[in-house]
């Protein structure tokens, strides 16, 4: 669907919440959605609990095989906050305060009256090395080590953090996509002039993706994609063609790039 | 957190549309979620295109390394539902339509006045060696092949197979969690008591999770885990004083076993 060259990314969670349940992700979606029109596709997500090993593990897997590696959660002030540390012994480098981010945060905590104690300068943490990345909601930073950007769990204090890495990404082909939704109709009605077209078509990546909440609440989403935007409405067409054999009417949804 | 011989568990998100942002996955909340009062925690997620090496690498991966996996998506009748395949590849099995399966979903279409065509006899092909999932839903099964599961990708589906999967399963010591809301609280205010409790008391796991959707609707979770029921109520002391230290008023939540 991309070119060899273009930038990939790799999206890794980091907390017993999202493994438990407790917690539903919503860092991947909001990763993925900014990354896309920057043409950076997310190639492969892992979720890991909040053990340093598995962290480093997990860390060095995948920096390995992704132009970009985006971290969340365990960047706070509470002892199961340990991500900073592991990304420092995923690269093998040391951790300390950084001496602008401590004193950032010891000015706003003043401003708040609140005392800047031994937990919250934890937060001025960051791998030796690694470059701040703003975090314009609740002041502690984030950061940059090497191919890989560590953010906060907290999925507003993430999205606020996606602003300040943006610029220093190499962009990609942006990839163009489309969905037809049948309502009502069933992926074996049409899986076989889908899979044919998708023969005829390689430059164009087809998924189908059902839904099914209730009987009468069901359906299909036909998505295309494809770096080539020119074939957008063939494909479109194409799709709804295939949906209208079938007795359904095709409805085509704005895409939001994703 | 578990005794070293109870049994884990990883879960392996399969599909384009979780990573593209197209879609929220959910199969990971429902399936810890189901697990969790087995004693079954889920220690692992990945999440991974639909590119067949893809599929395969991760499978074997995380069958090696925990009691069992649970795959989601990519098992319907389109050319991008290769889950099927993937999994005999990775096992190193054939696969073919399954008789029983196969004669089940001709019925089951026969009923309908639908045609049992080429693309839905797909549905029926499991590997060499599986056992069938029932799909009390749609008709097409999961199935499981030594210690993995093979779920479909719409939630509804994953979720009622998951009740034909539980007896199979070797259940584990069950974690007791309480969770104590403290609205407004900060993480910098509880974090040196919450450390110093969680040093004081190996046996349980102390985890803070803040929030924050906008000023005043920010405040931490603080939640304990453990093996030992008969902490619960000595924790949910400590951690509620821990929150009223700081001017907060704790609420204890109704935990749902996760």
């Amino acid at each position: 669907m991309t070119d060899k060259s273009s930038p990939t990314a790799a999206v890794l969670l980091i907390g017993d919440e999202i493994l438990s349940g407790r917690t539903r992700d919503i860092n991947l979606q909001q990763i993925a959605t900014y990354l896309a029109p920057l043409g950076i596709p997310v190639r492969e997500s892992r979720t890991v609990p909040d053990i340093e090993d598995e962290i480093v593990e997990a860390v060095n897997q995948l920096r390995a095989k992704y132009t970009y590696v985006f971290t969340t959660g365990g960047i706070g002030p509470t002892h199961d906050d340990i991500t900073a540390d592991a990304i420092a012994k995923a690269f093998g480098v040391g951790i300390s305060e950084h001496p602008e981010v401590t004193a950032m945060l010891a000015e706003r905590y003043a401003a708040m009256g609140t005392e800047y104690t031994p937990a919250r300068r934890r937060m001025a943490r960051i791998p030796h090395g690694a470059s701040v990345v703003a975090n314009p909601v609740s002041g502690a930073p984030g950061f940059q080590t090497g191919n890989v950007f560590t953010l906060a769990g907290v999925p507003q204090v993430a999205r606020a953090m996606l602003e300040d890495i943006g610029p220093r990404l190499e962009t990609g082909a942006v990839v163009h996509k489309i969905t037809i939704r049948g309502t009502g109709l069933r992926e074996g009605d049409i899986a076989e002039p889908l899979g044919q077209l998708a023969k005829e078509m390689p430059q164009v990546s087809f998924g189908s993706y059902p839904w099914f909440r209730t009987v009468g609440d069901n359906g299909v989403h036909l998505v295309a994609s494809t770096l080539h935007e020119e074939l957008i409405e063939e494909v479109a067409a194409k799709l709804s063609a295939i949906i209208e054999q079938t007795g359904v009417r095709p409805e085509r949804l704005e895409d939001a790039n994703t």
